[in-house]
């Protein structure tokens, strides 16, 4: 299939782009390194650096002997979305392009603003260049569990059937999220969900959880194919930056009870789950959703897996819970479905000890790349 | 009470302004001309030409002696958002600064484009500028009846509580509306309601119908002091296009079935309601909705009100039924809540012959600038 990966540079774009080209996809990738520059101004630069997009795409062929075609430009800005579309004619859309960091998102006003302005204008010109250029083409896009929120009732798997004086009715299931980036990701869900409506496009919305893992199958072939790793409050997810901070002694940072539950899923998992929901399109007219992560913990529950990993490792890893900067239920109930992708033939891998322990073990190879500062710096939500 | 008026040229704004200023507020209106660009480049000029906004709040000082300050500006533009609301330091904000039109947002890409970022640019600089300067001001949001769409159960007025698998929670209604403009709209309520959960802003997000009418207490002592009227397809709203159509012997256009039903006021009632909501805030930490309609028709029922009218006035209106240029449901259940603005003590004018028969009158002064071809030219949605 032909596949356009957007944001193909990013934690998961570019082990996607490998993935996918591994299994015989005909893979181009588009990125504007807006992550790479906002990690540079922000100081909080990964933990070991990485090989720009086209010296990746061109190591990759040197030892698979497949391409990875690579295009670097603004998918906000309409001639260069177009001048992809025309020149590619993707069968297949895989949508990473926005900007991925909530607590960024809530930095500033200027970074607010670019995230609305990024999340919404690349998605929009993905719509519209489907639309006008290969409107039988699948957009695979990238929501987050985290534009459900938290609510006091189950999550469904994208809808759900409401009954309300005696009538009924099948809705988006509602949205409610934690920060600017998710709420940015429920104005792309809608965005979707209309002109799936109106245009028959076909869409998978797949809201995923938090991603951890630094290995794919296949980054194993050579180091410098290994994907971004970031250690810092802003772009590391949570299992990762514990990692970095049991690897370097630094008390794991609990944000207030720790109760807070989200589902997880090793990146591995995200790749599969990706080449899972291309491979089998959703139809003409349909948003199809999926939930997309593999098991839920409480942050409570990583902090004690990470302090066992380390324990196994030998590291003597502390917990410090910390007034939390963010403003969200440290205690509630959370009760997510996630059968769709499952029952696309998803095989999840669990998290497990010796997991944590590989990773602790790269991460500790890197060690004097972590800068304490970075970890922690306090962003407010509120 | 200081009140900014964004959008202060619009059909809604510039009647707002005066009647508030009226109530002893103290008024000052912002707009950049958008719509009065869009009009021109689109072929679609008003019934009678309109003075600029200037001029207009000129014309009102010397009659009423009050005075109207206008600053002339884009509001997606932070730099001159921060310098209206650091001079004014407004206590309530009316925020109508959005393109207005759901055709319009369907005619090209360009179009939906600029939809998609004035209206959400817009609002995400308010927010921002009222969390910086101003946090205790109330912003009253002009929303849209059409964020809602046409489900099959009772509309509620903004939330629902929602029973599940023996648990329950309370939601933003499911919204799911039917053009990119009410979509945009969707996308406001939601960044609205973050914010105010994040930072414990006052907002009223007011849902209204289709508003018709032209005169208001305050225009009626000038003629320059009448707002803007549209009667083309993308600007004017389907009462307003009726009374022209019907003056003019062009057939009332009823698309598909007609039953399409959506809840009506008169531009009497709008500016009594927004005098309502800003009078009466919401609380800190509150997104209030209000249903902001007074009675329901479908089309063809506005459209036997016309004829009826004109049969009064002379005129033998014909209705022909046509194919629907837009992608809805011809027919529906449609059964939308709407007690709030009652409850804070508004006063309906309710839709009559006298009022269709007045609005036939004045349209027919102009019925020479009134230009056939402007009337209908088959926008469509899908």
């Amino acid at each position: 299939m032909r596949v356009l990966i957007l944001g193909g540079d990013g934690y998961l774009g570019w082990p996607t782009a490998m993935h996918l080209a591994s299994a015989g996809h005909e893979v181009m990738v588009v990125d504007n390194y807006l992550r790479r520059r906002v990690m540079v101004e922000e100081d909080v630069e990964p933990l070991y650096p990485v090989p720009n997009l086209v010296e990746r795409a061109r190591k990759w062929q040197q030892i698979t002997g497949r391409e990875i075609v690579v295009q670097i430009g603004d998918l906000s800005r309409w001639e260069f979305v177009e001048r992809v579309f025309k020149s590619f004619m993707p069968e297949a859309i895989v949508h990473y392009a926005e900007q991925p960091s909530a607590p960024y998102s809530m930095i500033r006003r200027e970074a607010a603003a670019l995230t609305i302005n990024n999340n919404l204008g690349a998605t929009a010109n993905v719509i519209f260049a489907v639309k006008e250029h290969c409107p039988d083409a699948h957009i695979v896009k990238l929501g987050t569990m985290g534009e459900y929120g938290t609510p006091n009732i189950d999550i469904e798997e994208g809808w759900i059937d409401i009954e309300h004086n005696g009538r009924t009715e099948k809705f988006l299931y509602p949205r409610q999220a934690g920060s600017l980036y998710h709420t940015t990701k429920i104005m792309d869900t809608d965005l979707l969900w209309y002109y799936v409506r109106i245009w028959d496009l076909r869409v998978t919305d797949l809201m995923q959880g938090p991603v951890y893992g630094i290995f794919t199958d296949e980054s194993e072939c050579d180091e410098s194919l290994l994907t971004i790793f970031s250690y810092d409050e802003l772009f590391g997810t949570v299992l990762n930056r514990f990692i970095a901070q049991a690897v370097v002694g630094y008390p794991l940072t609990v944000y207030g009870k720790g109760g807070q539950t989200r589902g997880y899923l090793n990146i591995k998992d995200t790749l599969n789950c990706v080449r899972l929901a291309m491979e089998n399109p959703a139809n003409r007219g349909e948003l199809r959703i999926f939930n997309q992560f593999t098991e839920t913990f409480s942050v409570n529950e990583l902090a004690d897996k990470v302090r066992e990993a380390g324990r196994r490792f030998g590291l003597d890893v502390r917990i410090k819970s910390m007034e939390n900067p963010r403003k969200e239920k440290e205690e509630h109930y959370y009760n997510p479905k996630h059968t769709g992708l499952l029952d696309l033939g998803l095989v999840p891998n669990k998290l497990t000890c010796e997991e944590l322990v590989r990773m602790m073990e790269y991460v500790s190879i890197h060690r004097d790349n972590i800068a304490h500062h970075k970890i922690f710096r306090g962003t407010k939500w509120a």
